[in-house]
C-alpha cells in the first residue's frame, strides 16, 4: 500500500548564508573555464593548479614514501590521534621551527588537515564578524574565502610589482583601524614568487609592534627559494610580536594531497595564551591529519636528504629562469622575476592587444586557440596578470611558450 | 643595536567568541579528568573512548592495509584531489550506499576529512544562527559543538532507555518550530549502542515528510549490528524526504586516525539543489580527506573479505553479551543491552550508593580507586549513567569488570 502513495514533493531545501558565500576563486574559475571551445588538436597543458605532482617530473622523495609504507605496514598507527596531533610529530615540527630568540615546544604545535585548515583554524581565532584583517594584494585566495566564510573583512594592501612585490607599507599602514586583529604575510608568496630580505620583513615587523598587531605568517614556501635569497621564518626576527606561523608538507615535499599541515606558536610573553586556548578549542571539531602520515611525519622531516631539497629546488629555478627568459620575448607581456616558490606572475599589455580586454579574456582565448591554461590575476585580486605555474619540465614548458608566443603575435597590434 | 632594545611586551590578544565556545564534552572530560590520584598499584584501563585500535584486539584487515601501502609505494595519489574527492573514491561509495528506491551517483557523494568533517558541512549547509536541530538525547557529543561553533541551537529529542533507546516522538515532535531546519537520527547509535527497526524509522520519516524537514543521518556505525537486528539506511525508506547520510571508514574498517568520512546526498525531487552548492563551496575551504586513502578506498570497499567483517562483529557480539552479563550482576548498576556499535550505557541508581553523589562522582571515584576509566553520561546529556566502549578484548574487560564489582560492593548502601 505504502508504495503506492503518491509522493508528496518536498519544498526546496535552503542553504545556509554562510555556505552560499563561501567562494573559492581559483577553484570557481577552474571548475567553470570553459573547456568545450578549447583546441582539440592540441593536448592541454595545464599551468593552472599549484600542484607539483602533475607532470611527472617532480615526485616525492623515497624516503617520504618509505616512512608512510613503513608505518601503514606497521598497524600502530590507525586510531585517533590527539585533535592537536601526536606528540612525536608535534615534537618534529617544533625542533624544525625552532628559532634562536624564540624556542618551541610541542605544546607550540597544532597539527592540521592540510595548511588551508591551519589558516581557517587562525584566521577563526583571530576574526570576528565586524573585524578586519589585512592580507596581501595580489594574493592567495582562500584568506578571503576564510574570511568571507567567517563574516570578517580582508583588506587586501598591495604590493608593489616594481619592487619584486614587496608590500607598500604606507597603504598597509593606512588600512589599519581599531577593529584590525592581524596581518597576514605570506613568504615566499604565491602567486607573486616573492621573497621578502630581512630589512623587509623587519619593517613589517615594526608596524606589528607599534600597532600591537600579531602576524599570521603563511610560510608554506619557506626554503623554497632560488640562490641569492634567503628564507626567514619572520618570527625569528622579533622578540616581541607574536607570530602564528602556517606551514606544511604540500609543496617543500611535493604531496599536497596528503593534507598534513601546522600552526607553530610563536609567543614571547604570553599574549596568545587565549588564542592557544581557542586553536585548541577549534581543533576539536574535526580532529585534524591522517594519523598516517603523523606517525611519519617525524621520519620524513629526518630522513629525506638535503641532496633531495637541492635538486628539487634546482629544478624550479631551471623552470622559472626558462620560463622569464621565454616570457620576457614575448610580446606584449611583461614577466616579473619570481625568487622563490612555484610561480611566476605575468603582466598583460592589454592596450597592445587588439582583441584582449583583461587578463580573464586573455586566458580564455589562450585556452581555446592553445589549449594552455593559466589563470587569470583577478583569482588572486590582480587585473592585468596572469599567473603560470612552473612545475612542468622544460620540454612541456617549452611548448606552452611556443604556443603562447604565436597566440600573443596572433593578438598583438602590428 | 636592535638586540639591546628592551621588549614592550604584547597585551593579550583576544580570542574570537567562536572559538572559546566550542567545546567537546568528551575532549573536555577527558583531557581535565584529573588522573593524578589514580591507583597506581593497578594499571589503567581504558574503556572511555570510542576507538576500536586501543587494546590491538581488533585490527585492520590486512587487505586495507595492502591498498594503502600499494597506492604509497605507486607515487601517482600525492597530488591534490578535487575537494569533494577523488571520482573513483566517490564512486565506490555511491556502489555502496545506493538503495533500491533512490539510487546514488559519484555526484551525491562528498569526501571529508572523517564523519566529524561531514557532520560539521552537513549542520553548517542547513542551519543558521537563530536556527535550530533536532538531535538525540543521550547522543555524540559533537552535534552540539558544532552546533555552538554555528551559533545555532541543538535540540535534545529523548530516547527511552525502556524501548531501547528509540525516540519519544511525541517529545520530537514538540520541539519542533518554524525556525527548526532538520532531524539528525543517529542509528546504530553511540553512546547508546540502539539500533532502529524498520518501522521506527518509518514514523521518524513520517514525522519529517508531515514537517517538511530533511534528515541528517549519523549512520557511521551502518553494519556494525549483532544478529537478529537489520542495519538499515533511513533514505531506503522514503521516496520523499531528503536525506544526508554521513558515514567514514573509521569504525567499519578499524581506522579512525585516517580520517575518511563522506556525505551521501539522498534527494528524490531535487529538494537539495541548493544545499548540493552549500555543501561543495564548503568543501573548499580545507580540501578534504588525505588522498592516498581516497586512492585506496575503492580497492578497500572491494577487497575487505565478508569474513572479515563477520568476525570483527562476533568479537563485538561476545564483548557486548559479556558486559552486559557482568554489569547485570553488579549492585546498583543497570546496564542496557546495546544491539550494535560499540558502547553500553550503564544506569546508575545512585540512591542505592553510600557515597556516589552522581555519574561524574561515579566514574572519577572508579577511576581513582579502581583505574578504570569510563565515561559519565553527562557527557552525552544523560546524568546517572555512564557509557563503556565494550572493545576491549574480554580478559582485560573481565579485569575491568572485576574491580567495577568490588567497587560497587564497597560502595553500596548494604
Ligand atoms: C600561500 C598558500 N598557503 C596555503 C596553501 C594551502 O596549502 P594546503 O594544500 O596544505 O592546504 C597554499 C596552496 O596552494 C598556498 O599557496
Ligand atoms: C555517532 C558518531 N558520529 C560521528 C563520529 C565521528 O567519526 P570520525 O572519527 O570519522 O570523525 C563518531 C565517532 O566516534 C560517532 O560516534
Amino acid at each position: 500500500m505504502e508504495t503506492l502513495k503518491k509522493p508528496q514533493p518536498f519544498p526546496c531545501i535552503e542553504a545556509s548564508d554562510v555556505s552560499l558565500r563561501t567562494s573559492n576563486p581559483i577553484r570557481e574559475v577552474v571548475d567553470r573555464i570553459d573547456t568545450s571551445q578549447m583546441n582539440k588538436n592540441k593536448p592541454m597543458i595545464p599551468l593552472s593548479i599549484g600542484d607539483p605532482t602533475v607532470f611527472g617530473n617532480l615526485n616525492a622523495c623515497e624516503e617520504t614514501i618509505q616512512a608512510v609504507v613503513e608505518v601503514t605496514k606497521s598497524c600502530q598507527a590507525n586510531g585517533y590521534p590527539k585533535a592537536v596531533g601526536m606528540i612525536e610529530a608535534r615534537a618534529a615540527i617544533a625542533e624544525e621551527f625552532t628559532v634562536p630568540n624564540c624556542s618551541v615546544t610541542p605544546a607550540d604545535v597544532i597539527l592540521t588537515s592540510g595548511c588551508s585548515h591551519a589558516l581557517q583554524l587562525c584566521l577563526e581565532v583571530l576574526l570576528e564578524p565586524g573585524k578586519n584583517i589585512l592580507i596581501p594584494n595580489p594574493g592567495f585566495p582562500l584568506y578571503k574565502t576564510i574570511c568571507d566564510y567567517i563574516g570578517a573583512e580582508a583588506r587586501g594592501y598591495k604590493l608593489s610589482p616594481e619592487r619584486q612585490w614587496q608590500i607598500d607599507l604606507q597603504h598597509l599602514r593606512s588600512l589599519i583601524d581599531s577593529n584590525t586583529r592581524a596581518i597576514l604575510v605570506n613568504n615566499p608568496s604565491n602567486p607573486c614568487g616573492a621573497v621578502y630580505p630581512k630589512s623587509h620583513l623587519c619593517e613589517i615587523l615594526e608596524i606589528a609592534e607599534e600597532t600591537k598587531l600579531p602576524i599570521i605568517a603563511d610560510e608554506i614556501y619557506h626554503e623554497i627559494v632560488f640562490p641569492g635569497n634567503e628564507s626567514i621564518p619572520i618570527a625569528s626576527l622579533t622578540n616581541v610580536v607574536p607570530v602564528l606561523s602556517v606551514g606544511g608538507l604540500a609543496k617543500r615535499f611535493l604531496v599536497p594531497g596528503w593534507r598534513l599541515g601546522w600552526i607553530v606558536i610563536y609567543d614571547h610573553h604570553n599574549a596568545f595564551s587565549q588564542v592557544r586556548e581557542g586553536l585548541e578549542r577549534l581543533s576539536t571539531l574535526i580532529m585534524g591529519a591522517n594519523s598516517l602520515i603523523q606517525a611519519a611525519l617525524p621520519k620524513i622531516i629526518k630522513n629525506v636528504p638535503h641532496s633531495w631539497h637541492l635538486s628539487v629546488l634546482r629544478n624550479l629555478h631551471l623552470q622559472a629562469n626558462y620560463s622569464y627568459e621565454r616570457l620576457s620575448h614575448m610580446m606584449g607581456l611583461e614577466p616579473i622575476m619570481p625568487q622563490g616558490s612555484m610561480y611566476i606572475m605575468v603582466g598583460i599589455q592589454v592596450t597592445k592587444f587588439r582583441d584582449i580586454e583583461s587578463d580573464i579574456d586573455f586566458c580564455q582565448k589562450l585556452l581555446n586557440e592553445e589549449s594552455v591554461f593559466v589563470l587569470p590575476g583577478q583569482c588572486f585580486g590582480a587585473s592585468n596578470y596572469f599567473r603560470i605555474v612552473f612545475c612542468a619540465p622544460v620540454d612541456k614548458l617549452a611548448e606552452a611558450y611556443n604556443r603562447m608566443s604565436d597566440f600573443c603575435r596572433r593578438h598583438i597590434i602590428s
